[in-house]
């Protein structure tokens, strides 16, 4: 019998912690090429993220919403399992497996700008883990509590090792209040264990609201002592590229001033999931790729 | 007979829209001296606001809090009607009628610093018609959808006219995301008429969740399309006075930063209290003044 080790239990016991990371930030290649110079991997190294201000023109952005406003507009997009509605008013919150279902969405997510610096990052051929779009709306937007995604990642989709990373493409402009990503400086460096066990089926809630997987409030001071918070602003098209391990999450926003973004995950191909670590099934297909594995190859521009 | 008009009718019918404002914003009275130069009138005037960074010292602020601490921990606090509590954890999110109830605080309401600006912008005498200190926890503070005070008032308390204006002095530091007081420019001009009637002892749900009395999206977007939105940030001790028409609110705080402040709200001796233009029975007096008005004379130096 193997018995993989678990280097990142979490959700075993009662007792939260952190612990160092053991897995490198940016995987360099030496012979690989990528968007991002050398002071921007340095960075992007020391902080666990990387901005990109007006990364895509406006041009670009008036095309993604368009496409999008379209797509929503269409009866087949609410009937979708990867659509994700609000309770009550049942308006369109979410779009997983975008990179698959839509054509503009699916050569965004090979764009070299994007797809470019996930590989150069990671060291190696990637795939999407997850894509969706997200959008939040203006007046009622609700908060997105702390999280590490790779906790979640690990603990329920079973991805062995810290080799991944999400960019976070803005489709509307982010102001400090309009409920913007916020980030933790330097937390990807630690590992946050959390409390308690996973329960069955636990993503139907908590795509909505995290109740598993939460980092406890020590912890946060913790790394907010350290590393402070920062809420990048910028026009739509700003990108957001962070670690697969960096603490964040999102305010609330009562602002007339929606707010909607297309999120990328790119795995290392050489970190494919395994069973989920938590002893669980694994979650469906279209928030977690473990079958649909297809190495992508960056759009000549 | 003698019949009251309202000129700033709201929750009278089935209709929301914007009207003018009557009143003056600043009573220039030439006679009268301020700690407000003329310039900061004047960008009072035109915004609705004006902020005073860092207008009290880090001594004052510790003083004030230190104070504040001890207060929270003596048992006859959350007896108290003035004190309001979080349902679930018993949690003090509010205190009011500080300015009575605690010899700091009501020194505080007499500096001149706060209430000789009153003074000089509503060009009279003036008395507390309203004073609390708020606490807003650090990962679970929750938001406070927008609003006109001054439409309460008029509605439920009868204040007659927009003669009336608040001070928000900062006992924490004010962060971009620690959900920071956000105000609307220029929104002071308009009044919003708000839907529906008003409730008895609507206040008893109001100093949690505004369900009456609050501004229709269409309205809140042309004020937003014409001043955009400013949320002030600064250290503890930043003082933030606002006009009592001028529309703000805040978003909720899921970052380890608290944010608690005090709040006094400077009313006209010629802008007394009558009855409520709901037609219903008056606000308990901890919420506002009506019978207990004392005309304050700025503290010497």
């Amino acid at each position: 019998m193997t018995v993989i080790e678990d280097i990142y239990p979490s959700r075993v016991d009662d007792r939260s912690r952190l612990i160092d990371r053991v897995d490198p930030v940016v995987y360099r290649d030496p012979g690989r090429q990528g968007p991002f110079s050398a002071a921007e991997l340095a960075t992007y190294e020391e902080n666990g993220f990387f901005v990109k201000p007006a990364l895509f023109g406006p041009n670009e952005v008036t095309e993604l919403n368009d496409a999008l406003a379209t797509w929503l507009s269409s009866p087949e997009i609410s009937a979708r399992e990867e659509t994700i509605v609000e309770p009550g008013s049942g308006a369109v919150r979410s779009i997983f497996r975008v990179h698959e279902l839509h054509p503009l969405f699916s050569r965004l997510s090979r764009d070299r700008r994007l797809l470019g610096a996930a590989r150069q990052i990671l060291g190696s051929d990637t795939y999407v883990h997850q894509s969706r779009v997200n959008l939040k709306p203006g007046f009622s937007g609700k908060e997105f509590y702390w999280h590490s995604d790779f906790e979640t990642w690990h603990v329920e989709d079973g991805m062995p090792r810290m080799r991944a990373l999400s960019v976070s493409l803005a489709l509307t402009e982010n102001f400090p209040f309009n409920g913007p990503l916020m980030l933790i400086p330097g937390s990807h460096r630690s590992y946050v264990v959390c409390l308690g066990a996973t329960p069955q089926d636990h993503y139907k809630q908590s795509l909505r609201k995290q109740d598993y997987g939460v980092p406890d409030h020590h912890s946060l001071r913790t790394l907010t002592d350290r590393g402070g918070i920062e809420a990048p602003t910028g026009p739509a098209g700003t990108a957001v590229f962070f670690d697969c391990n960096t603490m964040h999450g999102s305010n609330g926003n009562i602002t007339p001033y929606p707010r909607s973004n297309v999120f990328f995950v790119y795995n290392s191909i050489e970190n494919r999931l395994q069973d989920p670590f938590c002893g669980l099934k694994p979650r469906p297909e279209y928030i977690a790729t473990r079958q649909r594995v297809e190495t992508l190859q960056p759009l000549q521009q």
